[in-house]
């Protein structure tokens, strides 16, 4: 059971519901009697070490709300990954202030986070009850139907093409924009969602679990731009050859590496400047444009799904309950888990830290179309109920011709 | 007065709003007795020429008052602009269809376009009203307080840099963001309205009406990294140094250029990509970010100032009646303009087209701070009644800090 003092913080990127969760957490422990004090580490697991806490006792209810509606990692976040040694160093902490149960509000790297910081506490006779909180925007999470955080980013991408398309149906050309997604293109399937009218884009959808090839990808382009007189396509940051090489790679002259030594893809308009560049000078299309959908589809200010908004609270809600009352088996540490249970619901359950962490998951096959530029129509029922009520719809003139009398 | 057949068009770069002004063009119309058809010219000028009308009296109220809430021009857009032998063209289509009274729908080009074809009608004996209603989201048309389409772009602006702020603060660093505005900064200033704590960015804001210089640019980041451990910078796309050159165009190694002319500047994250490439290579700062806003700023589907819709709305009807019962000095051609009469309120007259056309309103120095990087609270007092109802707003935690036991 919760006790005494309990800690919550937040890794990894940013999401538009991420302080959902972590208010969730936050009213629901203290609502628990044996609960003395609810801290929260100031930018995830480096506030632990650096001793960085903030007495979330301490806030109102109304702030608390308040901040549940503020995109980004209000605690701020981190994209440390601890080893052994920074593991000691953050049990000296937790046992200087006598906490012994961790709420890790993150993606599959915190969840790992948390798998070597519990395995190690066990090793270290330590006890400590961790329980990981699902959030990223790349849907990308194990056993999970989906995550908090995407409904909200994938709204975003569906809005920005359904407007996108329009303004390119109003001044036509080829119009490519780059959304995030290194390994799993959920983000950038979302795109299909702002499709209303048949001949609407994104009319090609690229995703990292599709091979890309430059030349092919140059044919379509021309095809529908022969066909509709334009052509919208979205592209996820992942794409890669067939040898795994990103394009982004391929083409650029030089890549900044991250922390985790992967190639830094977000952060920089190169990857759809270098596919537009490829299709003027491999096609007779002269108005080429690209975008970067950017920092903008995970931090965007009032654009979030209520379905996205409501369950990154109750993971939140439901985290401090597995922690107090343990679940079904008892277990009082592992990772919060959405399951959809019908059109639309879903219930939550504790599934144990290894089955998540540092694992990927990609779209599955029934959600890719078999031209390797489109998704099915599963996904796009897959995908609609998670993006919430309210949703703009956009309409169109209907084309009444009048009869020519000059030109006809 | 109205009768027979009118017409109208949109042109230029789309907007939020602006089938706003078409809708309440055709609505308006539709009222008078001695109106008989209602044509939309597809494509602007060009349409015209081509002989593509649609016939706006056989489409349904429900239907204009949905495509009014849907960004970009529903009847196409173009960015013609038209010479003598084009207007005779103009001339020949419109007499075949006894049409002549045209709405345009656009900015200073559009408003040129109108100047030009109703001097040559004048001169060709030819009895042609022509009204402009204004829009854009660079909000640098003469005469006019503010023009239709700036609200809601500021609006999506303003959301975005609440967003990246906290994004920012969540894990820190330099990020850089480039607004469009190639001579008028008004919409990146529209950054400084998702400021709401003293420490939140965008801290630096540079906008076309002040020089930039490179090496003062990188001094201003690094203080503020100093002094904030991070910072968000809003820049305007069309940025020059001191002798006018775009700093596009002095990073860039190519340029493409539009059809007037002009270097290429939207449609690319060359800039930020040029702009954070230069302060990692003349800082000590590992984590910079850029983005570029591109056309989500000017299409995103459900972004719109309440504002704006009604008043992009009203210069729409405004324009009908301006064309069928004439002004207060009986004139039935110019441009409807809006003026600012309270806080908030404002009244619309009709303008000589000359008093617009090809005319550039830039931000007057009240509205610039002396620091070169900044805007003033007076532009803030004149922004912040245009972004309409409703707008979201952004939260913090406090920082009850826990004292600390082994660090202290």
């Amino acid at each position: 059971m919760l006790k005494g003092k309990v800690l919550v913080a937040q890794g990894g990127g940013p999401t538009a519901v991420i302080n959902e969760s972590m208010v969730g957490t936050v009213i629901e422990s203290r609502k628990i009697p044996s609960v003395e004090r609810v801290y929260g580490a100031y930018h995830g697991v480096s506030g632990i070490v650096d001793e960085e806490f903030i007495d979330l006792t301490r806030e109102t209810t109304h702030n608390l709300e308040m901040v549940g509606q503020t995109p980004c990692s209000a605690l701020g976040s981190t994209r440390v990954k601890p080893d052994e040694a920074y593991c000691m160093e953050i049990f000296k902490v937790l046992k200087a202030h006598e906490i012994d149960t961790f709420f890790y509000i993150g993606g599959n790297d915190s969840s790992d986070t948390l798998r070597i910081l519990h395995d190690k506490a066990l090793a270290e006779n330590y006890d400590l009850s961790c329980v990981h909180i699902p959030k990223t925007i790349d849907n990308d999470l194990m056993v999970n139907d989906h995550t908090p955080g995407y409904p909200s980013a994938a709204r975003f991408v569906a809005l920005a093409f359904a407007g996108v398309n329009a303004d390119n149906r109003a001044l036509p050309g080829v119009y490519v924009a780059v959304v995030m997604g290194r390994h799993a293109g959920f983000l950038t399937a979302a795109s299909a969602l702002g499709r209303k009218f048949d001949d609407d884009g994104p009319h090609l959808i690229y995703v990292p679990e599709v091979d890309f090839n430059l030349d092919q990808f140059v044919r379509s382009v021309q095809e529908v731009y022969n066909k509709h007189g334009r052509c919208v396509v979205a592209v996820s940051e992942g794409i890669h050859d067939e040898s795994g090489t990103p394009i982004m790679a391929k083409l650029a002259k030089e890549v900044e590496k991250d922390a985790h030594g992967n190639i830094q893809l977000s952060g920089s308009g190169a990857l759809a400047d270098l596919l537009t560049d490829y299709i003027k000078t491999h096609s007779n299309i002269s108005r080429v444009r690209g975008d970067t959908f950017g920092y903008l589809q995970r931090s965007f200010l009032g654009c979030v799904s209520d379905v996205d908004a409501r369950e990154a609270r109750e993971v939140g809600e439901k985290a401090v309950q597995y922690a107090h009352f343990g679940d079904s088996k008892g277990q009082h540490t592992g990772s919060v888990t959405i399951h959809r249970t019908g059109f639309y619901s879903v219930e939550y359950h504790l599934t144990p830290l290894d089955q998540i962490a540092a694992k990927t998951k990609v779209m599955s096959q029934q959600y890719l179309d078999d031209s390797g530029h489109d998704v099915t129509s599963k996904f796009l029922l897959y995908l609609r109920p998670l993006l919430g009520s309210g949703f703009p719809e956009s309409a169109r003139l209907r084309m009444n011709r009048v009869p020519k009398l000059l030109n006809s």
